[in-house]
Parts: structure tokens; sequence; C-alpha cells
């Protein structure tokens, strides 16, 4: 195995917003010559697949600004400074569909761009959901929706199912489907 | 269904780089307030997911500087400007990993951080290995690794694997293997 360590030469802050940053590193490449990567910093995220009694998979409706289209996805959010991932993932839940679950298992955690990003999103399973009341963030505007397997697969065709974590999600209760057979 | 739809009121560019541009822009939410979104632009990308004739899933070991680890990842790269998705998937599987693909067969396409960022990647499957030299770009060291299903499920574990469109493609090999039985 070679050592493919790009160290760092110099840092150039660009922007420190409120959800990411963003900088630009120098490198010394393996070669030994020089190189550039541009860099975002994310406070990572989480997301909860969500399985109802009547075995439907819970999602929420939201607009996405970067993609300039509403979409559908599991319900997932940022995590807060020093917050125990599980933690996010029962509040996330809570917060966007209203559902409360008795237990959150990990699933898989993984970064979704490592080629420009460090953010990582940690796939929780939620067990033993009861219904409550959704309290969105002040500036999130959420609706719920829950789709059978098949739904799910039919709008993952049709493209209102287009996220990795919520792709993931589904292939994960298909293979599942698969396996139990 | 609400519109969710959340209207551009100003564009602020923060960066413009070789690979991502960073902009900040001030939206018009669903009720009628304003909110501040941070967006991150890139051209896309494509992930191939080949199959050797033995049987094992072709990795490339890569450094990724927004971790600070190296990590095995299925082949992919960003798209050029203008360039055909497909091509990019033929183009990018030959010179990380040297193997020429009879054909390329479109899979799933997702974002991978509707969040913050319009990152798109298209997955697709090659068919008809044959193996050439590798080509990496000048700024790109890369390492081959061929697994099996079930040594690629271990470095899942391990977190050597641990990226959306790689654990993405174990997760379709898995699937098929258990969809077959």
């Amino acid at each position: 195995m070679r050592d493919l360590t790009e160290k760092t030469i110099t840092t150039e802050k660009i922007y420190e917003g409120k959800i990411i940053s963003v900088q630009v590193d120098q490198v010394k490449l393996p070669n030994g010559e020089r190189g550039k990567r541009e860099l975002v910093k994310h406070p990572g995220a989480v997301g909860v697949i969500a399985i109802t009694p009547d075995n439907k998979l819970v999602l929420v409706r939201q607009f996405r600004k970067p993609l300039e289209k509403t979409i559908l996805e599991i319900p997932a959010g940022k995590l807060e400074p020093d917050e125990d991932p599980q933690t996010c993932a029962f509040r996330e839940l809570a917060e966007e569909t209203g559902y409360q679950a008795d237990s959150m298992n990990h699933v898989v955690s993984y970064y979704t761009s490592p080629g420009f990003a460090n953010e990582i999103i940690h796939l929780y399973e939620a067990k033993g959901l009861t219904t409550g009341s959704m309290q969105p963030d002040s500036d999130e505007f959420v609706e719920l929706v829950e789709l059978s397997l098949s739904e799910c697969n039919e709008r993952i065709a049709s493209g209102e199912i287009c996220d990795a974590k919520t792709v993931t999600a589904v292939y994960l209760w298909q293979m599942r489907e698969w396996k139990d057979r």
C-alpha cells in the first residue's frame, strides 16, 4: 500500500456560514508536486428510516433550494454542536413527522460527497412508532407522506425520491424483503 | 399539496472555484418571511459499478482531503462541461482502473446532499470488462483494489468503505444476490 496522503501546505478560509464553511487548501501531492483542494465543512447529519405499523415508509415532502424543486426524503437533519447522532435521530423524527420512537438503531454511516465535503450522514432505523405532533424548525416547511415499498420504488423511478439517504433507505427495506423471503 | 417553493430574493456570490462554486441566497419562505440558504454548486458526477469475471467489485483506494483519510470507493469522477454521463462513466472507469467496458447501463441517479449542494451522481453498471492500463488525472493518485461481496460488506463494517455511492453499489450487488436466490 502506497502512502497517498496529501499534506496541507496552506489553508485559505473562504466562507463561514450558518451550516457550511468553505476553505481552499494547498497540498503536497504524493509525487511531491502541489495541488489545490476546495473543501466544504459540514457538521454532519442523521437520516431516519421509520416504517409504520401498516408497513409504510415515513417521508417528508420538502423544497430544496439547491435543487430548486420539492422532493420526498426520509426525515433528516443536521447535528447540533456536540449532539449525539442517536439523540438527533429521535429529535428530527419527532420534529419533522410527529412520530415518537421507542428505539433508534444505527444502520450505516457514510460520507455523502467525499471529493469536496466532509458531511457524514448517520442512518438510523426507528422502532416502536407512536404518533405525536410535528414541530419543524421556524425556517423549515415539510409535509408528511407515507408510502409502501412498491410506491417508494415507483417514486425512485419517477425521480421524486432522488437523494442518497432516501434511496439507501428504500434499498435497505427492499434488501430485507428479499432476504427474508 | 401545499406550494413549498422558496423564491429567490437576492443571490450573493461567495466563491467560484475549479470544482465548486458557493453562493448565499436570501429567499421568501412559504409563510412570507425571509430565510437564508447557503448553496454549493457542483457539475455532477458519475460512479461505476464494475464486477469482474471472477465476481469482484472494482474499487480504487484514494486519499480524500475533506476526510483527511484514505478510503475505498467505486471508480468515479465529475462530469466535464457538456459531457454525457454515460461517456463520463466509460472514461472514468478506464482512467482510474484501466478497465474497458463493452456497455454501461444506468442504474440510478441521486443528489448527494440536497440540503446544501446540487451535486447529482449518476450510477452506472459496467458490463463486459477487459483490462487495459490506468491513466489517472495528473493530480489524482489511486490504487486498484478488487473485493468480493463478503469482503465489501466487511469493509463497510470496518469503515474503509464509507461513502454514499460505494455503499449503494454494495447494497445493489447484495440485493441482486438475494433477489436471485
